[in-house]
């Protein structure tokens, strides 16, 4: 049920771009409860001046290479695994050379009811 | 006031990318009681990797050709209505050859004070 | 803390474009009570058939320059603060040569724990 929009540079290679998809998606497997079938990323490429971004907004130290994760998800979250999705987001991409300062996460809730996953029909309702 | 995003394969056709367009918009008017004059749709086009979708989840057979639809709108509408939404959308999307299976819904509600449509007004509020 | 996506037609310059998201994050700290570094915009050009905007809907005059702005921001905004905002957008990008007729703000609202600006750390909570 998560639908995850991830930007970033267009100049990424395709393989280090899905590589970061999977870890995100790995990370909402270990943290949040998501099935490991619920899979759903939009990756959305952009040239350098189309990602405006503060160097240093929120105590950190922000490079060219920022990634911003958009994760529409349901309700009902806490705020403690809130707080290790980001950990376990930023952990995993670390392992893939993407700075933990270069990691924003923004995530927008919704009621169950709000997903069709195809045929028609209310996947959870 | 809905704003509708539409991922779909950068290799559609303009044509059969606003038939598609225009179907959602049907639906919403038909089920969701959304004026006939409000239509909004943001069209992104991706390369076949920038898309990620389960072949499976949701109990479905997906492909390559998912059309994932995104709405943005006012909250308020009834389970019922939902249901109605997306049964809708695949049906219409149905007779422009998309399958019902790769026809993906996510809606994001909002208050009546989220929007304004011009002229630097809050349009509902 | 706002994410900003501005969706415009693929022909506006770089410097046109770039004037228009300061002048987005300009209205967000004078009417919203945005901190000034806190700007992250994303900036999404398209063709003009991939943005689908009814001419006259919500009693304005709309053109095939029309800007679309989604904000994702914490909750807690009043009617009044969003209606000072829509205006303090429009009334800056006239500025810059916009209409205010082809101005579209569509505002999502958020919880505070819903943020990571970096770290893997929860920014607000």
């Amino acid at each position: 049920m998560p639908l995850v929009k991830i930007h970033v540079r267009r100049n990424i290679a395709e393989a280090a771009l899905h590589a970061i998809s999977g870890a995100v998606h790995e990370a909402l497997v270990a943290e949040a409860n998501v099935p490991p079938d619920d899979r759903f990323h939009i990756l959305n490429r952009l040239d350098v001046h189309e990602i405006v971004a503060h160097p240093t907004y929120g105590g950190v130290n922000r490079s060219d290479e920022i990634v911003v994760i958009e994760i529409t998800l349901n309700t009902g979250r806490t705020v403690e695994v809130k707080k290790n999705l980001y950990a376990g987001i930023a952990k995993r991409l670390e392992t893939l050379g993407v700075r933990p300062d270069d990691v924003l996460v923004s995530l927008i809730e919704v009621t169950k009811e709000n997903w069709s996953f195809g045929g028609g029909r209310a996947t959870y309702a």
